[in-house]
């Protein structure tokens, strides 16, 4: 009997984790729960199985190690996370977490001038406690421990959790990486979205994490009888927005990566035969460089007040989310590049519209990010899916990428 | 000591009435409540004082009759409701009421060459029962029996209801009057907009009750995370729905008189950061002329479906409410016309953008209405309000109008 291919592999891990769920059918598994430590163990047995030595940190990730060609050196982490959104679909972290040790099985121990690490972080999606990138924080060192005090749905807040999990809270910090003991962090990740399946490409190199604004507006005008009151004596709050909401997306189409996005809006009083008098509407605003995000988020509030000013109403915006781009090294995306090139695809370079683990790394690491094609780009459902030609594409890309990294190539 | 001016017992009356209310400080009085028979009561000694014989209808409206120059001629019948919204101002429908009361006291009996009579409307507002136009519409004979099963909040049917107020649900079609027994329908009211105000005018003449029409606007794009969907491979409803409110406005600010609101939006999933996959909306057109209603809810339906069919989403719409516009008799609007002229006043003529019992009463005569300024516009509201010099102006309005009514100047 032959052994499956590494994708074959991939995928059949990829559904066992499925099986770990807090209400199955549905894959929902959050942050310190039983499903968790299950999936630790799992993924444990399939380190060992790969070379790695495994541990569990202070904060619940799972580390696997495999020493180079002297032992010591400062390692390559590899990695994603192993908890999910509630109703999840099976790709979304986990995928990057079990490439990476099919890789490392494939490469073997004693091979790379450093070492090779593969972490399974235990929270990104900030299910349970409402904060996100809890396990890569952690391990970046960047974790304000006031977040120990966060409680779930139920009441419990994570330092009990932690206890729960056989961990102790006052050692979180423990977790932390030193920068001197890591060469880079790369990540691979389904993209999400829908660039690569439009471009007809299997995998691409991240270039940056968006950097996001998100902005609360706040629109007054005057409500009136719809009936009684002319066109031209309103001040309908709603009109404005929708005005904004045009700005907005007007401004956004002008320039390549930048997106602008309305997702939420509640005119009142909200009955048929009522003139809104006020609106209120949220504005996200993504790019992959911080001064693009700026002038734009920019634009957008000087717009909005302009339709404002000019339709005798009063906005006011507040700022409910501000965070900077996280951008890739450039030697790590010169080498992922040349991973994808060998194989025969064209280098398609695209900026993560999502957060990852790659944003916290960042504060101890040079990051990179292989981003693997997406069903219709759709993510955070259970009809999230990709081709096993494509974890193949993606494993092929992590693993020449690894074999032929150069410390060297670092740039100061 | 001197009897006080018309105006000045017109404002006391109102005051009066707006004591009689089931949730104090507020007012509310529904139909068939007992504030309702209250209010009968009170109005029923007004009209006696006036030299009206007052009765109530077998829909619990109550009437109050003068004879002209002979005994049973046709009558000109005045009034307005005695119901209110909850929560509500004292001059909505009342105002009508009282000031024909105190019309009628200063011309008195066998002044005439028609007879007066005065009606108080138990049931326009439709909250009770959540039907409107109850009491005009039993009397103008067009009400469908059907109602009779309505029930309130606490379950209690209207058939019920009325035999509670001691009246006869079997019995409601004998509050129908007779065409041949009216002469017309006269009714003044708070305008419950901004025209007569910005134009600095006591009253107006109206020209017609707008025609309605309301749509719910249904369009279906593509939900998708908002920081990864690049804006050229967006189907966002919202700003789909965003552009069709803009052409809605721009639609009906084209003609004057036209008018269009949305007054209710909901985009899903609602959330910050996810590309809105779906909006619901509504859209309220009204005019005084059918004819130009019908032509911008087509052009108003076709932007829609354009706006849709170039960003790539499904769009559908349904018709929630249609109902014709209710023109005033060109004979009645140039007597009230004449009316306000005499007064030093400007007449200006202007449609009624709010529904009216007038509406109702068309289906059996010839109809006029008219307004008085109301500051701000405001209504169904506790901070509704005219002046008593306005109110002053309304009453010597509708009593030279009266007073000078011909009945041979009525068209055939």
């Amino acid at each position: 009997m032959n052994a499956p291919s590494p994708a074959v592999r991939i995928m059949q891990r990829l559904e066992a984790l499925a099986t770990l769920t807090a209400d199955p059918p549905r894959l929902t598994r959050v942050f310190l729960s039983e499903e968790h430590r299950r999936a630790n163990e799992l993924v444990a047995g399939w380190m060992g199985e790969a070379g790695l030595v495994a541990q569990v940190d202070a904060m619940a990730n799972i580390t696997g190690r495999m020493e180079g060609r002297s032992v010591g050196l400062p390692a390559l982490l590899l990695g994603s996370h192993l908890d999910t959104v509630r109703d999840a679909g099976r790709y979304d972290g986990m995928l990057g977490v079990v490439t990476a040790i099919e890789c490392a099985h494939q490469i073997g121990a004693g091979a790379l001038p450093f070492a090779l690490e593969v972490i399974g972080f235990g929270d990104e999606e900030g299910v349970r406690f409402g904060s996100t990138l809890l396990g890569s924080r952690a391990v970046a060192g960047t974790l304000d421990l006031k977040v120990l005090d966060l409680t779930d749905q139920e009441g419990i807040c994570m330092a009990d959790a932690l206890r729960r999990f056989g961990l102790d809270p006052d050692q979180v910090t423990a977790a932390a990486r030193r920068r001197a003991d890591l060469l880079a962090y790369v990540e691979l990740h389904i993209e999400q979205g829908p660039v690569l399946e439009r471009a007809g490409l299997a995998v691409g190199c991240v270039t940056s994490i968006n950097g996001a604004t998100r902005l609360q507006v706040h629109l007054r005008g005057m409500a009136g009888h719809a009936g009684t009151v002319p066109m031209g004596a309103r001040q309908d709050a709603l009109v404005a927005a929708a005005e904004a909401i045009l700005a907005v997306e007007q401004r956004c189409s002008q320039e390549q990566h930048l997106v602008g996005t309305v997702g939420r809006i509640e005119a009142s009083p909200g009955a048929v035969n009522v003139i809104p008098g006020e609106c209120r509407f949220t504005i996200d605003v993504r790019a992959p460089q911080d001064i693009r995000r700026g002038r734009a988020v920019r634009d957008i509030r000087a717009a909005v007040a302009d339709i404002a000013v000019r339709r005798g109403i009063q906005s006011s915006i507040a700022v409910l989310h501000d965070s900077a781009a996280s951008p890739c090294a450039p030697w790590l995306m010169q080498q992922i590049d040349a991973a994808i090139a060998a194989q025969g695809i064209t280098p398609q370079r695209l900026p993560s519209g999502a957060g990852h683990d790659a944003m916290a790394m960042a504060a101890i690491a040079d990051t990179g990010m292989i981003f693997v094609r997406c069903a219709g780009g759709v993510s955070h459902h259970p009809q999230e899916s990709i081709t096993v030609e494509d974890a193949q594409a993606g494993f092929e890309t992590l693993r020449r990428f690894v074999r032929n990294l150069d410390p060297a190539q670092r740039q100061p």
